[in-house]
């Protein structure tokens, strides 16, 4: 939760975050790790879930030493009459009187909520207003105290149903019928506080963390929806609970319980045990050969048909496996955290990130990542207790991430499928349906009205190479380098080199090394090879500060006889007007590369290609460069015939909130590279589009005239498929309510007033908010810039405590979303990052201070 | 099916051809598109397929014009009081009668096969000598035929039972108990036939096309075992027929319905569309929104819980449902053909294919890949008519596939359980799961010894350009040429190069390409940056002809005082043993790279790494290099401190037949790169592996310092994940039986006859076969030689018609299977290639004396 701040400097700023409402948004996720929380899936219904939850629940309390068990039911239909928690409540008093259990046991049952039938058919009267659309208290509790054969401490059963409705349906119809509507994030927060507040008294008993254990039992099959209509396998994914599944022991039950054991692991989900009744016919045999003995299955007695049976020799019988179950359950839980506890250690030892210096990594600065669900990291954290957080991944995972959570789980679904129909096929000559769908989407979509070809390769780096070799050609071809093969010779010597912008980058390979001007990244100690084959501009930019647009024009542009007044923007769609094509900059711009282009024609090297991030740089500090300068430099690169490549690895699907950042420009290129977004951030692959006249100039009688260029998973179905996948999703408004009516673009996705608050804000030199980029350098000494500064740490860490987690690059920090990222997810992100700029900003105060005394 | 061919010219051949059964060997895959197929799957047993089955084939049967429906129900239990082909003819000619059809009917119910028990049951007596293990041909025909109100050309149903057993339990057990086992393969090939005749009436009415229809009916759940225990999902996935899913609609049935969805799509199957009976649950508004409306689902009347109804009326009230999905299933088979049709045109118009001269291919040259089954594409012909076949991937879809059918399941559940659980997540400075299980298991397997860290990349190509500058690195700490930043000045001016050896290849991306020699890929037509960075050496290399095994030394090393018998080889283990270590040759070898290296170091420019391709140089054309001269050039580079690259993209996870071909050459590198086969050939990942001494030279107090590279998926999840299953599967003996006892090695997969008797061929220039890979070279005059000939062409399209698709490197011709491929199938792929061998070189004759005449 936001905590708001007293000092306040800027009452604006107050003012701006109590405009926030902070009620939409529940407490970020932390669920504890201090005992074993289950969760119990059912491989269809009536398989005898709350019986296993019983079982479990009395082998695990009725032992010599004090134990706490939780049972929650999350969602009850058909309540009264059917209520699980009851259920376990009744019996295991039951068993616990029967079996003459050691230790005195307080059990109870608590139905928190419930429809407004239910609450009726309780109290009897007839309340109706049908205005009531959610649930309501219910608050009936039940308790009961059993005294064991020994004095001393106790156990303890706490029984909880959360939600219940009166229909024996399905909960999405029945909350639909009783007007008792619960969304699913309500749905988590309560169970969410469940877990951690319903064991409080679990604190009472010294060192008992092996003594406590939790079960979450679901309604239905796997698959069954929830009250809001999502399905429970999709509802509870966020907390990705470590699974019991009951099985089905009968005719159909193999088949019934693999597909359902197919379809947690297809949410993510660690299956601990499969258990069900026996019936006769063997299913555990034919389910653990399928399963290769990789899950633990255990059979339990036939459960009597006689409904007026009590049960109770059955669980007598049962006893052994309920006991061979719950080890099962306790040991998975301590290899499950033993292994999150050496991970750090372990990741130190054998790992070789990159752009990282190993020797400055702490073992604790080691963040343990359990899962992705949509836009967030689950993290295991140890500080003093342990525990699972979240943390919003707001460097995108190297800019790569787009998906919400219910895209992330289309894609598992499509790669899963793909790789089955598919796995990887030969693709020179060949077509498949992913590669022929993805590359007429790519050519319908972001190579719209220039682009006739789909060239596929891994990564931003070799799309670059391949965008390079392509423009070399064009360009020798265009220009009568080499007409044919034999004229080869002439042509090795003629040095072929790029216009490319200074700040700029292209990846890591040597080629697109090559492609850009000097910097950290390509001196000798990185890259013996490199020499910087190009002719590097510096490109004026543009920022916000303030609230106000600035443009910011290099030494060799200063303008003389400009005015100044037109170096200054009330808005960002006034940056991007085309029709700053007839200002007075625009003919500044123009000479001064038309200079720049003649000078270099006249070395003996020639300019073979311009490459080029279009509107932002981002490795190089995410610096906007003046959309005008772009459009100005394609033009004049165009009029001379040198082939126009763009970089849009970064820039590309929506990133800068529309499909291409060629869109911000009004210009197209002849050749463009994408990667990072475009398989929605889940796989490599990358492409190089090329217009036909490009194409052609590889056409020939030889294969020698080919473009000799592969990569071993070319066109890659799984890639393929996960492109195709996400480019309709970000583009669709049904699946993306962030596309605006005309489809064009992104809405706003970062709050006016929040980015205004930071633009002003002291400790912060610049803004750039486009698309689903926020970024702001942060106001330094000189001593404090640069790639490798370690200035922005503090305020880094920090941002991890509120749940955020970012990279910097040297002193800029950026928050990235994804595509479908709500805008409220925004704000929350801005309002963190406004606070604690607040306490960044004192503490290097501080810090200057104690260095100058 | 081999046709045995008249024209001998070898005696010896003959015998081996003969030594062959072909009988283990069915007919490869042929399914007929002439007319629509369907398979028909429940979400659970009792559903309703039957039902739905007999529903479509009345609708399908009464029309105007004559028509022809085949049902096939390949496994039948609790026969013969249960068989649903009964229940269809019997139902079809109720309803016939009932609706007054226009056209007479002739309708048939065929029971092919029967377990003993059944036929004791028919006979009356108990024939049961015990030692029975298979099916009996039980041949139970029934026909009846029924006339319609018009004259004329009439319809025709087809029913038939494939296999029958007696006990109502699942196939598997019911098999196992009445000793009637049925392989997997023979259940497809019967299947097959059945499909392929069945029809066989059909040709009869002119121009029917569209007037045919096959369903076959599966027993029980999606995921119920067949006769040999195989998932029914699994023991049809070859044919890959389109689907029509049998939902449940009751409570319950919304996650049933799911569930055997997504088993049916993790298994790569598409899905026509959902049917169920009604319960009033509405359940198909939850699974179309759920399934976002990509799926047609169709909802039927109840159905009578009666058992004596004679459901007469439910098909009436039926009628209309049954119709729509007629049309569905018509309609999407149409569908799917346009787009079949279409795909080669439109591949031809927008793909720019890699290492393709587009200009050269022909659009009836594009091959249609429907789907991969383990070592198998499906691919679509017409030839004439329409069908779907098999090719064997016999490039390994550029040397990356390892994958039986089994292992791509598995690989295809799990890396949809890594998307649906991490997505792609962070890498520097965390740790996850997948990223960590697969760093372990490369440093205890093919860096076991030596390899400390693990540094993932993309593909082999970035893999080659980290180890280059993890090298240089390396040397520059080891020589002094830098110790600190400041001296970078001095730094810049030494020139590194690289020793490598001529014919080698490491990737197309610039660096990659910098050290290797000068070829076809690295002109100024190809890459105008290409200066070749390198010292290379021309390697001695081995091959075999006529069963024995030579040495080609180059001319730099031909022997003077070396005796000529050391150079021939009795079998390759000899070339291979560690005691030539002590041969004359050793000492020749020695001597000649001491020189070279001594004569490097006077240039101004140093040698800062040896890379190489340990064994066999692959796109260089299939070259052994003398194992022995490779030892000798990495003793004496290391012995000079110049760090030791092992290119293993190609070579390594059990290519060659070890896990590494490092272990071959009994010697370990410094660095070593690894791609391709890691992950099973599933999606592009790759590593470069690095001892600790050459990780401690990036160590430092800044972040400069640091090892600067890296790409956007960098350790991705889905490609860890693939990873960690493939090298686990690869070497566990228990799913791959070609491992042999060690666990070291694998089987000798090319029979040594077949081997011996292509290396004896006239056309066969020279062979090497070793561990998955089999090539030869075919003999030419000059000018057919070279990476662009086509003289090898017509040799490879005979080779498809085969079934067995392949991928020349100019002149050689190579056979690439998986490590797991049995050794049989490897049988067939040498017999068939010895086949086309014969009837290539009396091609190439007669075109020789053609040219000459």
């Amino acid at each position: 939760m936001l905590r708001l701040r007293r000092n306040f400097q800027h009452s604006r700023r107050f003012l701006l975050l109590n405009s926030f409402s902070t009620a939409a948004h529940p407490p970020p996720l932390h669920l504890p790790l201090s005992h074993p929380t289950y969760i119990v899936w059912g491989s269809n219904t009536s398989v005898g879930k709350t019986l296993i939850s019983a079982g479990l629940a009395s082998s695990f309390l009725l032992s010599d030493s004090p134990s706490h068990f939780l049972y929650l039911k999350p969602i009850q239909t058909g309540f009264p009459s059917d209520s699980d928690s009851r259920f376990v409540f009744q019996k295991l008093s039951s068993i616990y009187r029967r079996r003459h259990a050691p230790l005195s046991l307080l059990a109870s049952d608590h139905v928190l909520n419930a429809s407004l039938p239910v609450l009726n058919s309780i109290s009897g009267c007839g309340i109706d207003d049908g205005s009531e659309l959610a649930m309501c208290d219910l608050g009936r509790y039940e308790e009961q105290r059993l005294v064991g054969k020994e004095p001393g401490l106790g156990s303890r059963l706490i029984c909880k149903t959360m939600y219940a409705w009166r229909e024996a349906v399905s909960p999405h119809l029945a909350a639909e019928r009783e007007s008792g509507l619960v969304d699913d994030a309500l749905v988590l927060q309560s169970l969410q506080s469940c877990l951690n507040s319903g064991m409080g008294a679990s604190s009472e008993i010294e060192g008992a963390k092996s003594r406590a254990m939790c079960l979450v039992e679901t309604a239905g099959g796997v698959a069954s929806p929830g009250p809001s209509g999502s399905l429970q396998c999709d509802l509870y994914r966020p907390f990705r609970l470590p699974c019991l599944l009951v099985g089905d022991g009968r005719l159909g039950g193999i088949s019934g319980t693999i597909s359902a054991y197919e379809t947690l692991k297809l949410r993510g989900y660690d299956i601990a045990a499969i258990i069900f009744a026996d019936n006769g016919l063997k299913n555990e045999v034919a389910l653990s050969s399928h399963l290769r003995n990789r899950v633990p299955i255990l059979v339990l007695p036939p459960i009597p048909a006689d409904i007026t049976d009590d049960l109770m020799d059955w669980f007598d019988n049962s006893w052994s496996v309920f006991d061979s179950l719950k080890e099962i359950m306790l040991s998975a839980y301590s290899e499950r955290l033993g292994r999150l506890r050496e991970m750090p250690k372990k990741a130190m030892n054998i790992f070789w990130w990159p752009f990282t210096q190993h020797k400055l990594v702490a073992d604790e600065a080691v963040t343990v990542i359990d899962s992705r669900c949509g836009e967030n990291f689950t993290v295991f954290k140890d500080q003093g207790n342990e525990f699972m957080t979240q943390q919003f991944d707001a460097c995108a995972s190297w800019w790569t991430q787009g998906p919400d959570t219910a895209l992330q789980t289309e894609l598992a679904s499509d790669v899963g499928y793909a790789a089955a129909r598919f796995g990887h096929v030969m693709f020179p000559e060949n077509v498949y349906e992913p590669a022929l769908e993805c590359a007429e989407l790519l050519l319908d979509g972001v190579g719209k009205g220039w682009a006739s070809r789909v060239y596929f390769s891994d990564n931003g780096s070799t799309a670059i190479e391949i965008a390079l070799k392509m423009a070399f050609r064009k360009f020798s071809f265009d220009h009568g380098i080499h007409d044919t093969q034999e004229s080869n010779a002439e042509a090795q010597r003629t040095e072929l080199m790029v216009l490319a912008l200074n700040g700029s980058y292209h990846g890591d390979t040597l080629g697109a090394m090559e492609a850009q001007a000097p910097s950290c990244y390509t001196g000798f100690l990185q890259q013996p090879w490199y020499s910087g084959r190009g002719v590097f501009l510096d490109p004026p930019t543009v920022y916000m500060h303030r609230g106000k647009w600035y443009l910011s024009l290099p030494v060799g542009l200063q303008p003389e006889t400009l005015r100044f007044e037109s170096a200054l923007f009330c808005s960002r769609d006034e940056v991007f007007d085309e029709k700053r094509d007839r200002s007075d900059l625009a003919g500044v711009y123009s000479a001064y590369l038309s200079q720049q282009l003649s000078y270099s024609s006249k070395s003996k090297s020639l300019l073979g290609a311009l490459i080029m991030e279009p509107v932002i740089q981002g490795a190089g500090g995410m610096h906007m460069v003046d959309p005008l300068f772009q459009r100005v430099l394609v033009k004049e690169c165009q009029d001379k015939k040198i082939p126009v490549i763009f970089d849009e690895v970064f820039t590309g699907f929506w990133r800068l909130g529309s499909e291409t950042a060629a869109e911000l420009l009004h210009c197209v290129p002849d050749i463009a590279c994408f990667a990072k977004l475009m398989t929605g951030g889940l796989i490599p692959l990358s492409v190089t589009l090329a217009s036909n006249s490009v194409f052609e100039s590889f056409l020939g009688d030889s294969k020698l005239e080919a473009l000799l260029h592969g990569h071993s998973y070319s066109a890659h179905a799984l890639g393929c498929t996960a492109a195709a996948k996400s480019i309709k999703w970000f583009k669709n408004p049904q699946t993306n309510q962030n596309i605006n009516s005309e489809g064009r673009s992104l809405r706003e996705l970062w709050d006016e007033n929040l980015v205004y608050g930071i633009s002003s804000h002291p400790a912060v030199k610049r803004v750039v908010a486009l698309g689903t980029l926020f970024a702001l350098e942060l106001q330094t000494d000189g001593s404090s810039a640069g790639y490798a500064s370690l200035y922005s740490r503090s305020l880094l860490l920090k941002l991890r405590e509120d749940g955020i987690y970012t990279r910097p690059l040297g002193n800029v920090i950026y928050l990235m979303c994804g595509p479908c990222t709500k805008p409220d997810s925004c704000s929350q992100l801005l309002i963190k990052l406004l606070g604690r700029l607040d306490e960044f900003m004192s503490e290097s105060r501080e810090n200057l201070k104690s260095c100058h005394s």
